[in-house]
């Protein structure tokens, strides 16, 4: 099985699928191919949120805003998964995830077709190179060489004090759900209370219809953190924040 | 076969899909996550549309504002179709449209991982059992428990009079094209000629490029309804029409 | 292997999907659905850069404005690809691609059941049984009949000088991309070096991040044409085109 995820929109995506149908009859799965453009680290988060749900698989990532310049193309090795990707860190927490040691391989990357489009050049033929030479054998090959100096995304930690936590939002997802990088945990207890978010009181709620509708509140979402919510509405704008924006939660 | 249908954007349906993916080999085929966000009616009126036309098949369908509350999860069965779905009717008419007789089951829930996200959590595993299990013989294993209480959406019926027929607009697709709950056969015999709508005269016409491109038509759509429709334009802005309008049919 | 390329969002392709799993049980690999709508030029273009990188398949194309009228359906067969399209020319340059010699069925359409989706009920079946007959085979049986007389689509072509090339914007990608018709050799030579856009001067650079965030470059897109952008950025605001707009390089 080999995942797809870039930022691509369409159609650039079916290349990718036409190159490594060339050379594998695996199972292809879209993960997304509408990631923010050139944002490393929101695909990195959501990756991280996705990919572990997955069985055993080659994951194809190109988020490759530097595509075409010397960063390297890497495989990344975590239990048996792989991540096929550029060398920017967008593959890594995702792999950490998964498995806490992680090995990474520099691709050997022998002159490209062009200069824009690695996915379809480079990483889709590596995929589905490593798909076929198998998670556990494929660096026994040419072409793949063990390196320990590769790029990481790293999440903001949020900052905690006994009465108040200030963290950041991370993404915005289709809802309006505003995902912040404070850790759920810090609603223990406090489910049909009040927090204050940014000074203005909200209740905490297990899910959006526990609020009426148009209503806000703050929830846990699916990835275990603090998540800025309307029910039936959008968090991002009722709380008007956006992705790097600063938020304090006091109890 | 599992087809997966949600509101959910992206990249939340791979998640349901890497779990699928856990306990099942099916080909896995999506049909659309961009339902409008939230709206139970537009959804079911599109499932019915378009699930029909697949061979037998899982139907996993998502679409889920109270998700987190007390509503149950079913299974609804209709002929060799099996639809897994929140209980709030979404997946009814589908079913309904492929067997005249439907069964639900009621899916014994237990404490899923997340409050928030029970595509992930529930549905899409409920799924993948119910492919494997069979959508014969699903029902023998524990889990599953016949009901005759559960919710259905339905459509308002238009009104009809001799000379007018008044009735609503369901959906407007991503053409502009706006479909009404009216029946295309009010249109025969039409064909060429014209009808009021709102009052304002429209052509009627078999297909859109039977007028000037520009030009607003009256049509029976592929659904069977009258839909609204501009030539290369969009229905819904020359109509001047939103989902749920009402629109008066003379002649 | 049936691919499958619309401008009809969502979700009426899967519809499509539906109807050819009724009678095959081919991969299906969809390669767009958001092409600009009733755009046949765009969508000619980019399934001539996409669909040649696939492995040998049946290729289902509905880009359709005239669905309803007298317009043929069409098999289009390029060595081991057959596209199966209306006759408006879509899929033609994308077989002249594959193959020097192409060859044109026109499909034998009985009475559909719609006048407004034939992609689900015309295009979908054909599609099928061309892909169960099988690409060299499937014309000896009733309802292919071979015709000179069919569409193309054609691009313009651009105007050489001596130190000037007027050329048009055939597409801008979703990152903003402005791809002309301009082959990227006119830029042999002047890597690192500067060419005048309608008269300003941009940068001529391998890929979008050899110039600094936000800034213009003129680059070759993975088309082999001249590319217009901005790193990071969206080429189409910074240099003021559109698709269909004439731009003229010099230097």
């Amino acid at each position: 099985m080999i995942t797809l995820s870039s930022d691509f929109g369409s159609p650039y995506p079916a290349a990718m699928k036409g190159v490594a149908l060339q050379s594998t009859d695996a199972r292809l799965v879209d993960v997304a191919h509408d990631f923010p453009r050139q944002d490393v680290r929101a695909a990195a988060f959501w990756l991280r949120e996705v990919l572990p749900y997955f069985p055993p698989a080659v994951h194809l990532v190109v988020v490759d805003p530097d595509v075409g310049t010397d960063r390297a193309a890497v495989v990344v090795r975590a239990g048996k998964h792989a991540f096929v990707a550029p060398d920017n860190g967008v593959a890594v927490p995702a792999a950490r995830r998964i498995a806490e040691d992680v090995e990474v391989f520099e691709l050997d990357v022998d002159d490209p077709a062009s200069s824009t489009f690695h996915g379809r050049d480079v990483f889709a033929p590596a995929a589905a190179d490593v798909h076929e030479r198998g998670v556990d054998t494929f660096h026994q090959y040419p072409g793949y060489e063990r390196t320990d100096d590769y790029e990481a995304v790293s999440f903001p930690e949020p900052e905690l004090a006994s009465d108040e936590i200030v963290g950041e939002v991370l993404v915005v997802d289709g809802f309006g759900n505003a995902v912040t990088n404070v850790p759920g945990r810090v609603l223990d207890g406090r489910f049909g209370d009040e927090v204050r978010v940014d000074g203005e009181p909200a209740p905490v709620a297990r899910s959006y219809a526990h609020v009426g509708a148009g209503q806000r509140l703050v929830t846990v979402g699916s990835h275990g953190n603090v998540e800025l919510a309307v029910n039936r509405g959008r968090g991002d704008d009722a709380f008007d924040v956006a992705v790097g924006d600063e938020v304090a939660v006091s109890w």
